[in-house]
């Protein structure tokens, strides 16, 4: 099994109800996929906040799993997000994470959060991580 | 028809999906509270961070309507949450969102979150929503 | 020498151009000053940003002092600051912080901040410290 | 004058105290530098956070003027900021901004903060300024 297919294995049995699959994970870097269908919609036809709130999580999450390995122990610390534009209703959200500090205790990353047909960001989070302590190999 | 229940009414139509209801709401203040099943836990017993999330996000709306009247234009634009304690998964999630400024185009609020039976809060929220122009009266 | 005292002089020797003095602190809360002259101003006659942002880091290190004792190796790792009035020109700041969670390895709290003669709070912060390891005693 | 120019000359007249100067600006993208001496740093030798925190909105603040103007009303509304690595003692601060949504009434940007003889960010910021009414044109 590649990593890719190792933590999305992982990921189902962790977070059975998430919508969220991954699509690539490495070099500190990591992109989910979270299917939109009408139970993500706001009236007015808009991704509800919260979707976006949970893709930024997940992205965080599969992008540390890449570097430290499978780790159930992980878990947010913080998470700050900024909505910049209305997402589109009839495409999937896509979350694109890029790990900025991979420390002993925490773990620092931005995750830029698309509508899947356009080419602005719809909104940008940034959180935190603390892992369990890890031993050197 | 008191506030509470128009908001509660509002809220249902406006995300029929949600599993927060309104508690109370007025003055600047809203309590909601989220049922907790298993479909919001992550294995080891707890619930998941967007849950806390979509609480934080809830509370700050049913606040804001209590003060500017049912408006759906209402937006959110940006959210930070701090993670504080474990919350326990056989209990309900409560928010309590407290207005600090509600001005002309910005609105900004926290919330603090607790597990229905315990005494310090699992986790705490800042979120400022975007406000459409209103009249004075 | 008083814990307000001993903290005081600490922060004197720590930060020796600091303008922000210690005005109460234990029990997890903290309340600091600084003096506003006219090099903390903006054209127009309201405080600067950074100034709030750095009684708000003031505000939580004391805070966090009053627990853990002098620990100079104590760091921010975050800060999170919403701005909500204009502060008075002629007023000092005052940052009143309140920790919310005191971790093994992380310190949450949050900072109202006030210009000295205003009733509702001109910023309201949130920032996480780091803290070494200590003995259980 | 060049729009780096005139900015450079705006920021020095608005915050004649500042120790930030403009290194580039345009496209969305503002690049500032912070002198260091021994005022910015902290016991340890490094530079102390809100220094770090003043450089980011220094840069979101030149960023915004680089796309609308020089407008003295454009105020921080709320600013974000990790942490990540401890800055060297003996090199200037250089943030670079990256704006990411210029709305009608919010702009929002990133800032990565480096020490200029690193090659890892220092920190990274997240900021919000609310701008004036514009005329379109």
């Amino acid at each position: 099994m590649s990593l890719k297919e190792e933590i999305a294995a992982f990921l189902i049995k962790e977070f059975p109800q998430t919508k969220v699959t991954v699509e690539a994970v490495g070099n500190k870097l990591a992109r989910v996929k979270h299917k939109i269908s009408t139970a993500e919609l706001r009236p007015g036809g808009t991704v509800s906040g919260p979707v976006m709130m949970a893709v930024a999580d997940v992205a965080l999450y599969v992008a540390i799993l890449g570097e430290i390995g499978l780790e159930a122990l992980t878990v947010t610390t913080s998470l700050s997000i900024n909505f910049l534009r209305k997402p589109s209703a009839t495409s999937d959200i896509i979350g694109e994470c890029r790990l900025m500090k991979l420390g002993k205790k925490l773990v620092v990353g931005e995750v830029t959060i698309y509508s899947e047909d356009m080419k602005d960001p719809v909104a940008h989070a940034v959180g935190t991580y603390s892992i369990p302590p890890r031993q050197s190999s």
